[in-house]
């Protein structure tokens, strides 16, 4: 019998897989489509070939076809780690494989543009399934600042895991291995907002690095630390904006999900990359093309995403312009292709 | 006529005298005993020795015993920009230079153990200032991410002035400077908490880069990042509460004076290589004789120097020390001269 199904095998997925069976569960690791190359290296005992670990004993690695037997199986729980343009096939999946109402937990990250607001991945996910199979799905998410190599290393990472009180106390409970910190947190649109805008918020950390190198060092040594911490710090205060006004809990910003997240993804990856190309003044347009073609950034995808929604409710007033001067400026930059022009002097006015 | 006096030639108040003199005003630099070097250096033309820059036009630079004369010529403001060893050596000179209520910026940091509490250093000097020549000094204080050879060299720096509303509006009029963005806070005990803590806080974030040392690179490459944003969330968390105890308001340590100071205090400096240090498993007392002797480890002396209150009022109860685990670790190694055990399983617990 298999405890866990963790849907989608490339980094985060497969990570996942470690907590589960360092607490002495049974893993499923399932693949997507696009996940071919791993499940086969996966299933030959080589080891994960993005997260460089081979998976631990108690790990079944299986092809996509396979979910549907999988979850007939007597599954406990199932989590969803495909990447974000990946959850409606992951969402067909569900239909086509539940028979019984499964408690699903989503690393995927996302937010679609709703009717004037931010809409979270874990509520469609329950609804779409409802609609088509009629089962009442409880979708909760994990936030918290976690690398995939870090946790596949078993190295200390500590998170949050948001949703319905008893299913998370139970996820708590599966989940539970001397290195993975996991805790409760009861603002489900809050930590998934955080998921989201720490990509987006991230680029303009990431651009002060690249504005530092085209200044070069002062004179007397100097950088621009000071700009890249006031920059972090604003990010944060938006945050806890964009929470409010989607009718999460604003503290979550400043929490594992938001300030811990951000601080984790400013350490180095994609979307810092393409901040820092923002900060040498390239326009987007240009440091996608040719620098980042291949790559999804994460960040700069959610501002061409939601930029439109979220023009729409400052021009609105449900979400507050001169509160908001970072992610117009960074919405300008991706949305509008226009050099990055942080404004600092409007940064740090509440 | 000399618009600002600042105490202290050190970094800091050195530092400071750009913002003035970028807003037209005029500066008298005047350094204290220890300074001596500095003053020398910068009165010949010189760079400041340790800043790296050339004082601009508007600055005089004057030896300790200059301080009453400038002090009687019509003074708008004096900035303390002494150490915080150094702060009762200028409480003195403000009893004996003050003629009229000149209002203090302070830069000096530091609190002091009161009765069973932690009290701030503005209120301290003010009290002090009444208590032996009976003038009401207004004593306001700056905080949030401040590197001084970043402000120096002109590059855009963000923070927070607190004090007394009126006479904050007019310092952050006096100190318009367009790389210069400061704003008002009205928690004056907040702003202070941040700044003295996030010195001991910046240890334990040093402290995981030792351990990342220790245990080197995964083999798959991983490090310890994760942890890293773990504890840097954890200090937020902890310095809110710390706040909230001494009568402030706990959201200063998701702002500017707090997440962004600790942010930047946690790039580099002293705090965060004696953390290094801790976290490679060197008790405190070793890696302060044998690799930072000469150096003040200002996280460590804030340990050392408020241990017993924070430990009495742990014991008290008006510190909650389940809420404190962060703080009690890095207590139980400075203090007590323990290896470094950090208790993350015990973080993130509302």
């Amino acid at each position: 019998m298999t405890d866990i199904a963790i849907l989608g095998a490339g980094v985060m997925g497969a990570a996942m897989a470690m907590p589960a069976t360092t607490a002495g569960l049974t893993v499923a690791l399932v693949g997507t489509p696009l996940d071919a190359a791993i499940v086969s290296a996966l299933q030959a005992g080589l080891p994960h070939p993005r997260l460089g670990v081979t998976m631990p004993a108690g790990v079944a690695v299986h092809q996509p076809a396979d979910f549907a037997a999988v979850a007939h199986g007597g599954l406990r729980l199932i989590i969803l780690g495909v990447s974000s343009p990946g959850v409606n096939w992951a969402i067909d999946r569900l239909v086509e494989g539940l028979r019984e109402p499964i408690p699903v937990l989503m690393i995927t990250k996302g937010l679609f543009p709703g009717d004037g607001r931010l809409e979270v991945l874990p509520s469609r996910v329950a609804q779409q399934v409802r609609a088509r199979t009629g089962l009442d799905l409880t979708v909760m998410a994990v936030g918290g600042p976690c690398i995939a190599g870090e946790l596949a290393a078993l190295r200390d990472t500590s998170v949050v895991i948001t949703g319905q009180d008893a299913a998370v106390a139970t996820v708590l409970d599966m989940l539970r291995a001397p290195y993975y910190h996991a805790r409760a947190s009861q603002d489900l649109i809050g930590v998934e907002i955080c998921a989201a805008f720490k990509n987006f918020y991230a680029l303009a950390v990431g651009a002060v690095a690249g504005m530092a190198e085209t200044c070069g060092e002062a004179p007397n040594g100097a950088r621009m630390h000071n700009l890249s911490s006031s920059v972090f710090t604003q990010a944060l205060s938006e945050m806890a904006i964009l929470i409010e006004v989607s009718g999460g809990v604003p503290a979550t910003a400043f929490s594992l999900a938001g300030a811990g997240d951000l601080h984790v993804t400013c350490v180095a990856g994609r979307n810092s990359r393409m901040g820092q190309l923002l900060g040498r003044g390239l326009p987007y347009s240009r440091a996608k093309a040719e620098h980042m073609a291949a790559d999804t950034v994460e960040g700069a995808q959610l501002a061409l995403d939601l930029g439109p929604t979220l023009g729409a409710m400052m021009a609105a007033g449900t979400l507050p312009p001169d509160r908001m001067p970072l992610t117009r400026g960074i919405l300008d930059t991706v949305c509008r292709d226009r050099p990055l022009a942080l404004d600092f002097s409007r940064y740090h006015r509440a």
